[in-house]
């Protein structure tokens, strides 16, 4: 799977921002993939991008439509469907994360069949995964490990990818959710394969590499978050990562969705991830933590910063507020010591 | 789901005892359910119950014709898509543990609906999954885990279940793969659900209880084993065990499927269990060590039980040579003391 490029980011009718999160994603961290938006007449949510019609975005040059909508069930509404038939009309695949699967829709999946163009459900894992085999393969791997769901994995590897190409390094995001596929043009939804295949697509996405380069992968749920956690095993055994990156966010007051279930602490969360990595991967090391400090103003979130490099050791920074570069200087020494 | 008994056990031309392995263990475990088998003719191989023809077994009272035949790949083949459509015929059900659904060929779909016959495809989860809660919930439960796949972790707690209601303890056996589901006419086979769903099923499989008695879990995999240990770990999670039994084979060389991978050690992994565990269920204990000793003569089968009890201070016992009275004696008095 390659989703074509450039993109016509659809939003639909949103009604708040969080309904064009993941549009909203794709066009910060792959603005070079986005040729412009579709948002319903009448709708005052915009990403800032060009106001195209479907039939101008083929003009223009785009590929594929991204049906990037966050909505209560994931649903296709009617509108929706409509606007899906009326991309294929004017020549552009589309790409979906919605729940209700593109192809199970009996126009749309005509419509794309008459006209020879690609529906993308990229909630519907590839089919022909194998079981992982836990073998060591080549490669410089980090994923991203976490306190609970939801606490900035996806955009912590973003940027660390963004740094490390700035340095010049190899490094490519390797994509596990619904947001990061769209800005990956690939991936697996982790969460959405059978339970026996968890840990063979993570080693699927992140294949034996042999260029110097990192494979940077997006994290998924927690350890420590009892409806998850079987999916984080999976991916961490799978990723066999030579490197963590911990996030958290501050002030988080219970585990996502569980009122009452308090999160672990950062000590205990990171070495339970440590332990777990090291069946796969026997020389895991943590290289950082990234804080979601929004909560917080920002001379408390400096301090927030410096009491976790305290306790663990490690260079702790707000990926949004206050970059990566340390995180990534941490990285490049580690590794540049072991290539020794 | 409740698979109606009682059962014909459908054995097909089998090729040797492996082959029959699924049959074999529901006639072991419910000899209760079982009121015949079905063979080809010319086939050696029998469990030892009567041979009946489809119409015969119908004749006699058979509900459910159980197709429990292991073969590569799991396909349905053409001599076994008649059987189960004379079996049809006849008026019996029809429940298979094969990859290949039973509801996905036309023919045999057509002909249970056309007689408003049954289907089970046991390896098909459940539609009605929720994500699990990890919510604290009444009862009392036992998983089994292991330091590998196919370890005697069915076995271990069927024998369990079987002390205990010879001493007149409530206890119920609860299936997670395809043989246990057969024998406890229902169930969830956990590797096959979708990730996000693990502890959930968990959950649903032994859900809240006060009658004082037990949920005896059938465990699966391994947290240390680098292909299933996601599901393993969202087992224990959902199933909130009170209390672990720990299954390990003696002289195994490596992790199934997986040589040169060293297996853990005993304490290594009670521990990694026992502190995963708490995540949900704080006061967890492991009540026994169930070591299949079949590899080993009996006097080196009784010192590699009493090694095991000294490093553990725990009983060991192999539930096929000596039974599980002592692990059953440290389950009652461990939670008679909490009880009190």
């Amino acid at each position: 799977m390659m989703i074509p490029f450039p993109y016509l980011l659809y939003l639909g009718a949103p009604k708040d921002e969080l309904s064009v999160k993941t549009s909203r994603g794709v066009a910060v961290w792959r603005p070079e993939l986005c040729l412009g938006e579709y948002r319903s007449p009448g709708s005052a949510i915009t990403l800032g991008l060009p106001q195209l019609s479907f039939a101008e975005a083929a003009a223009a040059g785009a590929r594929t439509m991204i049906v990037g909508v966050a909505n209560a069930g994931g649903t296709l509404s009617e509108a929706m469907v409509a606007d899906v038939l009326a991309a294929l009309e004017a020549g552009l695949n589309v790409a979906s994360g919605l729940h209700q699967r593109l192809g199970a829709n009996p126009a749309i999946a005509a419509a794309a069949a008459a006209r020879n163009l690609q529906l993308f459900d990229v909630r519907e894992p590839p089919a022909h995964l194998d079981v992982g085999n836990g073998r060591a393969r080549a490669g410089n791997r980090l994923l991203t490990v976490g306190t609970d769901c939801s606490v900035g994995k996806m955009y912590s590897t973003l940027a660390l990818e963004r740094e490390l190409r700035a340095r010049g390094i190899a490094a490519d995001f390797r994509a596990t959710g619904q947001t990061g596929i769209f800005i990956a043009q690939g991936g697996v939804p982790i969460d959405a394969v059978v339970a026996d295949f968890i840990s063979g697509a993570a080693e699927w996405i992140s294949p034996a590499r042999t260029d110097g380069g990192w494979d940077l992968i997006e994290g998924q749920g927690s350890l420590f978050h009892p409806s998850f956690a079987g999916v984080s095993l999976g991916l961490l055994h799978g990723a066999q990562p030579n490197a963590l990156l911990l996030c958290h966010e501050s002030g988080r007051q219970h585990m996502r969705g569980l009122a009452g279930r308090a999160l672990p602490g950062l000590k205990q969360c990171l070495d339970a991830n440590l332990q777990a990595a090291r069946l796969t991967s026997p020389d895991v090391v943590a290289v950082g933590v990234a804080l979601n400090t929004s909560a917080l103003p920002r001379a408390e979130a400096e301090a927030a910063c410096r009491a976790v490099e305290d306790e663990l050791g490690l260079p702790c920074q707000d990926p949004v507020a206050m970059g990566v570069d340390r995180i990534a200087d941490r990285l490049i020494e580690t590794f540049a010591e072991t290539a020794d």
